[in-house]
């Protein structure tokens, strides 16, 4: 038997311990941007470094100003290194009362179709994809007795809430991180549920929060409405013109960088089995939004956008109040392709929002963080041998994909580590992510762990 | 001692009970807009018919669909029959810490220019003004043996929440209730801190709420994003074009009925000292929002408007949070004035609405109540009356004001019951009625007082 078919064969016998450690890491509330949950992201860190060193890593949870960035090491392999990137934050889970049962009491439950999930939140984002790796690695080392290769696992805590240390920390270990080959980055998804994917280029995110502050209190409107400027209607006009009719984005230069996706990607892209009205049916709806003059797929993967992720002001409880308030804001994200520049965008909305506020108003504005699109030379040899690796476990071709989310460190491991990753993971379209009922299927736990065991033993080839 | 002269001595010997029954009154948090406090609602009822039981009238909290309506009379006067409204609802009190004190334990406290306040949610906004009135009812009882009129009080509870069941219980009184000559309302402004005024018209009203639905559930914005309707963009976009460039509201229809007040009535206005620049400075703003060719006094007295009081959508927590909502929603109402319809302006609303909503999506309405304008006759003879009584206790002269403001009850009054309505409120402007930190100047609560027991007196000389 060959060393990967006993590492395979030690991974399915091992599947009832590998979910128990993954429940313990889910049980972990690790909401990294409310400060209210700190403890937990740091107690998250510490489970996996305690993990990780029963497998044989050489393993630190590094304190930063946020939540600790973990740092794992085992490079007694002879092949070449890798570095694997994965975080261990989590999403808030509001709205609680749409989950079916306690985001944070994780479960396995079946579905009439026979497959089976693991319901919380985290299952898929990220945790339950970063353990598809680091149980690929247990399984090595219990049943070969050594990595394929050398691998150095980095797992932030802070993906979720703009990444603010990452960065730094990258620089402080440049020489010691930038002795890997290529980067492994496990937070992304399957084409389809039969079909796995490398996702070969991912937008960037520029994003803000407005705060417009009016008058010095709340008002009543009946005393003071019709004179008194009004923050929330300041803000909707603002915003809504933040799109023209054709659905483009009119911040001043926002188009500066954009580049149309080669003609053998867009050839790829139209040879994916991909409709609109699956994708968007999936979730309710049919037509869709954006630019009118570009394909649904486009929308998603190649063209920049600009969102509302959130909006308040006034009375919002049950009933009614008549009152003009003193202050009404809202979180904007814009998606980023090509060479579009963050700090240009978040500039130009500043100064959109600004051309917009009456002159006794005041628009506050708070960062949340922006990262480069990123796109993979997807010719490399490493590429392939993955693509060999995932088709082989999956019995079907495994494709290129775009992207249309954002993993900032993608682009950092290519800008201070130099770099390109491999963004494997196993995640499917309806895993709920950032929602109610997040799950992860247990087939793609299962292949998953399997997977990486195979893109290890390949990457050693070379 | 002339019997008003006994009266006001006793309103002045009185005032430490006065101001401990009143705290009773404002202890009890009577929210009416929030099912919550429904219980509350029921016992500040029952806490007003044990009261004026005590005054001697005969009083019974009426059940309704929604909180009970008091009846209170007492007609044993050979005068004239007036007819008492006042509500003892109040506004919500969030945000809760930006209150100095808790909202629902009353305290007077001193400025540091010597004037005493009557602190907490109600005591301007209605309760204290209410008891104004009753403690004026209570001193004609006490030190003349006897009210100089026939008093029929009626107190509701959904003043602030729509008012829904009052029309009903006008109808199903109307005979008992339309035997009063003249309707007196406690729930307007002084014009300044020194100078009473009788309010002559009231903006109507009508208000709704909007929710805009798109997805089955909330989508991260990565996967999503520019292809996935986003509702709180459809909101902002389709609220942003409420008004115009000119500050003008462009739902269809709008302006039809609206008309100028008399050149009479403008010329008092003018005459008034009135300043837009002190009007909006003492809430920190200073230019007119609206109607660009309208003063300041119009815009808040004879115009029409569109307010967004509350607006919500996707993630509002700290920090940030990619997501696309699968709905948002905002509450809007709009100030009415001449004889604007306001089942025409919220019908309009939803049209206009319902126009800006792409296919795939879907707005639902809920309507918060409305009412029409409303102007008095102030040739008739109480309107002199009441405004020389005013000018006597005050030692100035009453004026005669518009209100921005809309108590639905007064267009019933006429409407209903052929009743015309005295409006005097003895409120200041910076009272932060449905705000944090609400106040009544004791100063208003005891001339307030005294002003009710000359006012009924001059009635009574009809």
């Amino acid at each position: 038997m060959s060393a990967l078919a006993s590492v395979l064969d030690h991974l399915d016998n091992d599947t009832d311990a590998a979910i128990e450690r993954l429940f313990e890491l889910l049980r972990i509330p690790s909401i990294s941007t409310d400060p209210a949950f700190a403890a937990d992201c740091a107690r998250t860190a510490d489970w996996l470094v305690k993990d990780l060193e029963t497998i044989g890593f050489k393993a630190q949870a590094h304190q930063t100003a946020g939540h600790p960035i973990i740092l794992a090491e085992d490079h007694d392999s002879a092949g070449p290194h890798v570095l694997f990137y994965g975080h261990y934050d989590v999403q808030p889970v509001d709205p609680l009362s749409l989950w079916d049962r306690d985001p944070f009491d994780p479960a396995v439950t079946a579905r009439e179709d026979g497959t089976r999930q693991i319901c919380g939140r985290g299952a898929s984002d990220d945790k339950g994809q970063v353990m598809t790796f680091i149980e690929a690695c247990r399984a090595w080392k219990r049943a070969a007795g050594r990595l394929p290769c050398k691998v150095t696992i980095l797992l932030e805590g802070e993906e979720e809430s703009g990444g603010a240390h990452l960065p730094g920390f990258l620089d402080a270990h440049k020489e010691r991180l930038s002795k890997a080959g290529i980067a492994l980055v496990c937070d992304t998804s399957m084409w389809s549920p039969d079909t796995p994917a490398i996702t070969t280029s991912l937008r960037g995110m520029a994003s803000e929060e407005v705060i417009i502050h009016a008058a010095s209190r709340d008002l009543h409107s009946g005393y003071y409405g019709g004179a008194a400027a009004n923050p929330i209607a300041i803000l909707a006009r603002a915003l809504g013109q933040l799109h023209d009719g054709e659905g483009r984005v009119t911040l001043e230069g926002f188009y500066d960088g954009v580049s149309e996706p080669s003609d053998q990607v867009k050839e790829q892209w139209q040879s994916l089995d991909f409709t609109a009205e699956e994708f968007l049916g999936e979730v309710g709806l049919k037509h869709p939004a954006g630019e009118t003059d570009r394909s649904c797929l486009e929308l998603v993967w190649s063209r920049p956008t600009a969102e509302i992720n959130g909006i308040t002001g006034g009375y919002t409880g049950v009933g009614f109040k008549t009152v003009i308030p003193a202050q009404a804001s809202a979180k904007v994200s814009f998606r980023l392709v090509g060479e579009q520049d963050p700090k240009a965008v978040s500039k130009a909305f500043r100064a959109f929002i600004n051309a917009r506020i009456p002159p006794d108003c005041r628009a506050e504005f708070i960062e949340h963080g922006g990262s480069p699109a990123v796109t993979m030379p997807v010719e490399a040899p490493p590429f392939a041998r993955a693509r060999q690796a995932l088709s082989d476990e999956w019995e079907t071709d495994a494709v290129f994909v775009g992207g249309g989310g954002s993993i900032p460190v993608v682009g950092e491991f290519k800008r201070k580590l130099g770099l390109d990753a491999l963004l494997i993971g196993f995640a499917l379209d309806d895993d709920r992510i950032h929602s109610p009922n997040e799950k992860y299927d247990l087939r793609s736990f299962d292949k998953g762990r399997r997977s990486w065991a195979r893109v290890l033993a390949a990457l050693a080839e070379a």
